[in-house]
């Protein structure tokens, strides 16, 4: 039997934080045809408003150190102002948007990460993710919003790239359906010259990008962000592509398969 | 046939902020008996957060005054850093929680209040509540856990009394479940002697009711409370209980009938 096709699209806190990419974005999501789930971030808030409260941001390889502080400030922005906002924006363009961390309903249960080289702190590695509800919320009408934020199921909340839970999300989800799944950054898509944003790299595939690392044109943080994407396919996810959100629709963008 | 049994329990901010008396009602409400509904406040987390960002809490009558930057105050206090916290401490002791504002899938639609008198700013008025959905969530083992936020269905996120919240919800979930409704406050139930704590008045129906607030023994907040309490038990709700949060589950306060 065919799949139902479900739709996963991770955008960053630049989109969502600022009003009018935020309604341009709310607008061609609500667009989308099918099944859909919307990952945020919010790094931007978050650094702002540990600014203003006199809280130093510390950043390790792009990746936030959460203390007790720093926890509290990521809980407030990724788990209230931006999901909120972003829930209650849905709902406007008639999207029935349910708000989501790892903790409700045990969505997304995680484990601190481990201090090795560095102690990242209230930072969670994904661990297990409750399928079964979230696909029947999803065949409710329901179109979930996760933040960024995970849980232990001992009580406390954990910080997660929302690359991460977008990528897990989709490998537990592509037993059920069709899922593609969306990362949305500042360019249009991987581009074989970074000098040219239209320079877009329309397909890649294990040997293409074999070949543009080997030559230098693929390098840096789109290494990672490939790897990723190849295991998501490797796991069952129909499509992972690489493009900017105000291209959402239009079927452009960096395919990986 | 009779109706399944269903407790909603209201707590103001007090309890949900300090760790300790947030554990003890984690552990009280997850001792309750069958289908539950915490509904909580977090304004002392909001009027201190406010304060650290050197925003003045201007409050009227003991209603806050929400203008924007309150809002996003509010949205994150109470969307996420209380909410979420509340959230991952039920799951820790095995309560299926799920933190929602009336945006997420509109559960509760609201409308901005007209300027009267006074301008509340982004202030809601219940007007939907969404009660299949939640009668829906909760026959799924669900416990929906409701911030004071609701929303106008055109993108915006109100602020709405925590009290208002559990009393529309009780209402109109009165004909589905057979409701209690928990109102938690700093004192073990309506007293006969303001200076004696321990002077519970255990059960008030209208008739002594009137007698109470016509001899002075019932004044001030406390009667537009019981006056909310006998709305409710006019709707179908089949009990209002005012009490402490720490007598939860004592079978203690008063009995509203």
């Amino acid at each position: 039997m065919e799949k139902d096709k479900l739709t996963i699209i991770k955008v960053g806190g630049k989109i969502v934080e600022e009003k009018e990419t935020l309604n341009q974005l709310l607008h061609d999501f609500s667009s989308i045809d099918g099944f859909k789930i919307l990952v945020h971030g919010g790094g931007r808030s978050a650094t702002k408003l540990a600014a203003q409260l006199g809280i130093e941001s510390k950043m390790v390889d792009g990746r936030r150190i959460t203390d007790t502080e720093t926890l509290k400030i990521v809980t407030m922005v990724y788990g209230g102002l931006v999901n909120k906002n972003i829930v209650a924006g849905l709902q406007a363009v008639g999207v029935n948007a349910l708000g989501l961390t790892g903790a409700d309903m045990n969505i997304i249960r995680s484990d601190k990460r481990p201090v090795k080289e560095v102690d990242y702190g209230y930072v969670g590695d994904v661990k297990e993710i409750n399928a079964p509800l979230l696909v029947s919320l999803i065949r409710q009408g329901i179109v979930p919003v996760l933040a960024p934020l995970t849980h232990d199921k001992q009580g406390n909340i954990l910080n997660t790239n929302a690359d991460t839970i977008a990528g897990e999300t989709a490998k537990a989800l592509a037993g059920y359906f069709d899922v593609t799944l969306m990362f949305c950054f500042e360019k249009k898509g991987v581009l074989s010259d970074e000098n040219n944003d239209e320079s877009v790299i329309p397909c890649i595939d294990r040997k293409t990008f074999k070949r543009y690392v080997a030559s230098g044109v693929i390098q840096g943080g789109m290494i990672p962000k490939l790897e990723n994407a190849f295991q998501a396919i490797d796991a069952g996810v129909h499509e992972v592509i690489i493009t900017k959100a105000s291209e959402i629709g239009k079927n452009s963008g960096t395919k990986v398969s």
